[in-house]
């Protein structure tokens, strides 16, 4: 939860007057979200969301960020439209930072995710990667297996603060990584962080995906893996089969599986703890106790990797191929 | 900035289904108030806030909010509108505390306020006092003139910290304020705490006063005299005149300030910067400097009181009386 950058009322005022949303009538600093500043506002047109761009945001990506937005929305994606202004730019400045206004997208996310909902998010991934093909912009995943070694560089001599074994485990596995990571998958736009508080649900119809901070070009099916690590296991961290074969059943009524992504998919899940345990110690070790945000136990993503590391192959998430 | 307490899509789903408001569509947690944690909740019947009473707050006191919210509403004033469940009841539980859902003014704090902001203020709040006649409830002051003592004895020991000369001039403040407050004056319900972040604007159209969590009974005109330190100084801690006189000018069109009220309010003022004085040195002494909630600086009272110690008269607000 966090209000990085406040906003006065004049200076809102003239920011969204270009945009020609009617009169402004309120605005509130949500707490939510861990990067970025957003605010909820209300003009006679409607509900926005205004999103100031903090400094873990690369400038240079934002073009992209906001292109695909705009690109799935165009084919049918629930997801929030970068609203442009008169002069057709989705990219200003206010209070000193990058800003833009999007549409507001009603729901809840699920905070204790059921079956139901892994059966909808499965859908709704396959087809935000149906859409996002010929999307023109590109960026590659920095967190991906490329970024993970230098990642692990920079707190490597400190891992035994969060575990005497972590130095150790990390290393092994990232030279299992390295080896067995495939090449030959499917490739296209993948959200990377679609963890359940970025996917909005009314009652149990799923409303809508947010947050596309983290899209970028990488193997579909890591999309996948992702989600098999944020939606399916339970508070102590037993996978339940039942969650992934809903998930891995709803995409595959969309988008099919190839036979490689599913032999593929257990390595892949184990990359995705990967990457969340590599950036989880590393906020861990450099956020001050006393911060805003709260810390997120990395210790959690290891119970994730040594479930994943125990998987002989992708009937172990509970597939079963529908033919 | 503060979300003390968190809330379920679940839990919050079997909150709201006995108000009646059709759909839950979308929960945010805002960052404003520091007493108690507000959601802006969507449901297809509009936009609401849903408060979750902290600590902070003294439960025997909600009765008294809320009645006096509905009891403004009825009389016009534009303020939250406490939603009954379908048992008539405004006060319910939620996550183990209190709560209670109140309609969502639309509306922008102005973050400088500006001369016809100030007329707009005082006309609003000589409403407030004229429509809370005949309120049935009552609550007495708990930081009016027989508070302030004993407040000051929790922190004098460590007045000195804030500044060496803080604990003498509380001490000769407090018995001046004792032998010369007004006991002859018009009472009422007052706000007591109605600064530019409880007021809302569209344009320049005052569209609704929020935040009723320290109204009290107590004389009337000790409301403008906080107002008058809320509003009227500028950032260098000068007093504005013209913003005073606009103040005062509007409150006296709706409400005639009576001759002892006039005589009365450079007192009431200096009692007004004692009360936050009083507050703000103790909050000062014991917030961690690390908390969620900023600490605000108690020496701008002090920079106002000494202000209000140099009046002589309503005069120097900027008062002209009309007759």
């Amino acid at each position: 939860m966090a209000v990085y950058t406040e906003v006065s009322d004049e200076e809102l005022a003239q920011f969204i007057a270009p945009y020609g949303l009617g009169n402004l009538l309120s605005c509130k600093g949500i707490a939510e979200g861990v990067e970025n500043t957003n605010y909820l506002i209300h003009t006679t047109a409607g509900a926005f969301i205004l999103t100031i761009y903090e400094k873990r945001v690369e400038p240079k990506d934002l073009p992209f960020f906001l292109g695909l937005m705009e690109h799935l929305s165009a084919r049918g994606v629930t997801c929030p439209l970068p609203v442009r202004d008169r002069d057709g730019r989705v990219l200003n400045e206010l209070a000193g930072r990058h800003a833009a206004l999007v549409t507001f997208l009603e729901g809840m996310w699920p905070r204790r995710p059921k079956v139901e909902h892994c059966l909808e998010l499965g859908k709704a991934l396959a087809q935000m990667h149906t859409a996002g093909e010929n999307f023109s912009l590109r960026r590659d995943n920095a967190l991906g297996l490329p970024g993970w070694r230098p990642l692990f560089d920079k707190f490597s001599e400190r891992a035994a603060e969060i575990s005497p074994e972590l130095e150790h485990l990390i290393e092994t596995e990232l030279a299992f990584l390295d080896s067995s990571w495939p090449s030959n998958l499917p490739q296209g736009v993948i959200h990377a962080d679609l963890f359940p508080d970025n996917v909005f649900f009314i009652g149990d119809k799923l409303s809508g995906l947010i947050d596309f901070y983290f899209a970028c070009n990488d193997a579909l099916a890591y999309d996948i893996a992702v989600c098999l690590n944020a939606w399916c296991f339970e508070a102590n961290f037993q996978f339940n089969a039942t969650k992934g074969r809903a998930l891995l059943k709803g995409y595959d009524s969309v988008r099919r599986l190839s036979a490689p992504e599913q032999k593929a998919l257990p390595v892949l899940a184990r990359g995705a703890a990967m990457r969340f345990l590599l950036t989880r110690s590393y906020d861990w070790l450099n956020t001050p106790k006393t911060a805003l945000v709260a810390r997120k136990d990395p210790i959690d993503y290891v119970r994730r990797l040594r479930f994943h590391q125990a998987v002989v192959s992708i009937g172990d998430y509970g597939f079963e191929p529908a033919r």
